[in-house]
């Protein structure tokens, strides 16, 4: 069956879809209302049109500038610096931060060659300055980099290059997830919860 | 970010696919090449369109006949009864089985008011019936729905009505799967498994 096994071999491709998942999916397109699978693959055929990147902050934008750099009552004083497109709507789904958003489009990491120039970093240099010349300079940037080797790497070359900048650098807490438990968490998540301890 | 949340809630109206994976998804193909996209949204597309049910015994076809009806070297002797079209692919894979298939469409199922009226069955009786005018007459019919109560009902009613016929009839056997472990096999797996107990 040529058309079924194209599909699949093509949904294998896609994250955290492996054969047999492909498989039931085909299927179940198969069985489903002729409008569902039309309206699926128009979707998956003009996202890339449809979605841009914002020009000021990087991150997903429907038009020049997403959501959040174009939204009036944001706090502009604060900008959260991520890795990636997505960790914004990561962030903006809990519903905790109301400042701007900076995405470097990636961590550093030498085995993989990917030095500062080829991170959105001296765009965020630009922003910090011109906000100066506005009624509501930045005035803190939270680095919201992964708790990973790479992303602890990046937080530290920003926190050393933003120490020219008078700004307050901040990092993400790490620690036990909340619901987590003691048992389960690794050796460096308990070490850091330690060091990142508060009074209670 | 309209396009992406559409794109979402389409892709978790597949089967096995949550919020999560379906934006793990949406990223990644935020992230692939253009050519990727555009493939993948064409083969969507015209899936229904490709695929239609073989004309003699219900499998999936690209043309009129399905592959195992048009293959002249399959063995036209007997014939293995399965519920859906997916199930001839799941058999083909196997690599175990060189006789024709004829799918049901479904399973008897009182409580959602499927009688055999709504299964594929008549067509059943008269492939057999016509066989014998032919130089190959079916021979045996293999029913291969699947060990669970609805699938068991279909099968015992088939038996019946293939009494009248001059075919052997048999059922595909239940056990306890090949590599799987008797502490994990349930109750009536393994109560299945003596029943079909063979000498060794």
């Amino acid at each position: 069956m040529k058309a079924i096994e194209d599909l699949v071999s093509l949904l294998t491709r896609l994250p955290g879809v492996g054969r047999k998942s492909a498989l039931r999916i085909a299927y179940s397109l198969l069985r489903s209302d002729l409008a569902f699978s039309e309206a699926l693959a128009e979707r998956i055929r003009t996202l890339r049109a449809t979605i841009h990147f914002c020009a000021e902050c990087g991150a997903y934008a429907e038009s020049e500038l997403c959501q959040v750099c174009s939204d009036l009552s944001r706090d502009r004083s604060i900008v959260c610096v991520v890795e990636q497109p997505q960790d914004v709507i990561t962030i903006e789904a809990s519903k905790e931060y109301r400042g701007l958003y900076h995405v470097l489009g990636g961590v550093l990491s030498p085995l993989e060659g990917v030095g500062p120039d080829r991170l959105n970093i001296g765009k965020l240099i630009q922003r910090i300055q011109s906000s100066r010349a506005t009624s509501v300079p930045i005035l803190e940037v939270v680095i919201a980099t992964n708790p990973t080797i790479e992303g602890d790497t990046t937080a530290l070359y920003l926190k050393k290059l933003l120490e020219k900048e008078p700004v307050r650098v901040t990092r993400l807490a790490t620690g036990i997830p909340v619901g987590g438990d003691l048992e389960y968490a690794d050796r460096l998540t308990l070490a850091r919860s330690f060091r990142g301890r508060s009074s209670f």
